[in-house]
């Protein structure tokens, strides 16, 4: 069987939306990157580091859902990365209140030998150096490599560092602001084309509750988010996403663009239940039966019979 | 065959774009509902009013397309309503620079007598006791009667009026933020739910670039804008999507929820050509071929297969 490797932060978050805050609380994008692939019952590990503040419960939780977690690095004295946001009234966007990188600041990944040759890695938003550094590690070339990143690392003095990880990945997903930041292209068709020419062959184009796009070549696929009733927190959701989108890839062991069309699916689909709760509440908490029924409204979601002349 | 009856304007707008800007030239929601459902070879006749200012060739084009066009009354020494309007550079709102009724203020709208007994109604924008003034005058009940309108007719001293229409239609068809504005609800899920309880028994909410959604009781379906290179005039988008919906809906005689998903698809469809040129140049040069090429996009921009457990 295929092995996802997962790179990215495991934090504390502490949330405010219209809806209610929290307190500090489980985050971090490889948090929610595992607990999202973790569905499709893959071996994964988790590459990140925390402070001698991070709660045994947490990796406990983790290693519960077969999520390999030796190669999270637990700093001595050090404190937990720590990341504190405000979204506005329509949760489309939102405030960083607070941000302390902590034990991040001085993190080395380092990949545990039994993942050198993972099929898939998973890079999650991290320094693109840190993304670079795993890359660099592996043993045997990735079948796959997915990078997600955002645009703090778009600005000076990161963007020559983001453009060389961006060189060497299969796969970008970003948000719309960011595709078009990075290309300097308004219409996101366009802004894919030039990402393509930086390096990846798919484009993921993230678009919230507008859902997210797939450019390869000249082909282009769509995946609506589900319309809810009610969005309660939007964070993780893209990380979420990321999860089921390379978490499928791992399990299916095809990485051609109709069965990424499917990746797409399964990362909206897990996303829809990842912004129904507080941090990662939802995702801990998810079983096959309601991802499966959800999966059926996505069908009838979108899929229609029209005949051609 | 089933025939289609159309209400709204027949205009002149100018308009400024990004890209350009135009004199005055053809436009108002029936002609551009007329020219998109004229795609589907239906009987179809426009109820519109226009000054004798309003050339004669614009009216030929019209009966060109096959459009029944003698119940747009021409009224003596009286001026076309015109509209003025600049887009932003995200083409996503715009403001309105000029608003001439002329002789829309006084239009009594007369249904041809052999369109009393026309199977779909198709009421564009317009002052709400024009549209239910149509209605009134139908000798047959139509089976289906679809309302465009929008956030101008949303507030006093029209809202009365307006909530009578909505309470006499089938189909409502209006964008999110009038969903939002008429429901009192942000979740588009919600305000569904609630414009259902004020008659129309499916909501049609368009999202112009994010697509469109319809909901039908428990029901609901999405349809993509097709991604493009460039929308160079949003201009009748909205309403060449209703055209398109209730010309398919006429042709295929069949207003079941799952042919209207097609529709919802046509209606998309014609929109994305509509966009790629001032005003409705495109939408008069349209052969079937590119509208057949362009469904098939679709569906590749669409559909998946994927296995339930």
């Amino acid at each position: 069987m295929s092995k996802l490797l997962i790179v990215g932060t495991v934090a504390f978050d502490a949330i405010q939306t219209p809806f209610g805050k929290t307190d500090k609380i489980l985050g971090g994008a490889a948090t929610y990157i595992g607990l999202s692939a973790s569905n499709f019952n893959i071996p994964s590990a988790i590459v990140s580091v925390v402070g001698e503040d991070f709660p045994e419960e947490y990796l406990k939780m983790l290693k519960d859902k077969n999520i390999d977690t030796s190669a999270i690095e637990v700093v001595k004295g050090g404190k937990t990365f720590f990341w504190s946001g405000r979204y506005h009234n329509d949760l489309n966007s939102r405030d960083s209140l607070d941000t302390q990188l902590n034990v991040l600041a001085d993190f080395n990944p380092v990949v545990p030998e039994n993942y050198k040759d993972a099929e898939i890695v998973m890079l999650g938003n991290l320094h693109p150096l840190v993304q670079l550094s795993v890359l660099e590690q592996m043993t045997t070339k990735p079948k796959l490599v997915v990078l997600d990143t955002m645009n703090f690392w778009m600005e000076e003095p990161f963007m020559n560092d983001l453009k060389k990880i961006i060189a060497k990945v299969d796969v970008i997903t970003i948000n719309d602001e960011e595709a078009r930041q990075l290309s300097g292209e308004y219409s996101l068709v366009k802004a894919a084309r030039v990402i393509e020419e930086m390096g990846p062959k798919y484009i993921v184009i993230k678009k919230g509750e507008h859902g997210a796009l797939l450019f390869h070549e000249d082909q282009i696929f769509f995946a609506p988010a589900l319309p809810l009733e009610e969005v309660f927190d939007p964070t993780g959701a893209g990380d979420t996403f990321a999860g089921g989108f390379s978490g499928y890839l791992t399990k299916s062991q095809d990485i051609s663009f109709e069965n990424m069309k499917i990746a797409i699916i399964h990362g909206s689909n897990l996303a829809s239940f990842c912004v129904e709760k507080f941090g990662t509440e939802r995702m801990e908490n998810l079983d096959k039966a309601e991802v499966q029924k959800r999966l059926q409204e996505f069908k009838e979601l979108t899929q229609f019979e029209i005949e051609l002349a």
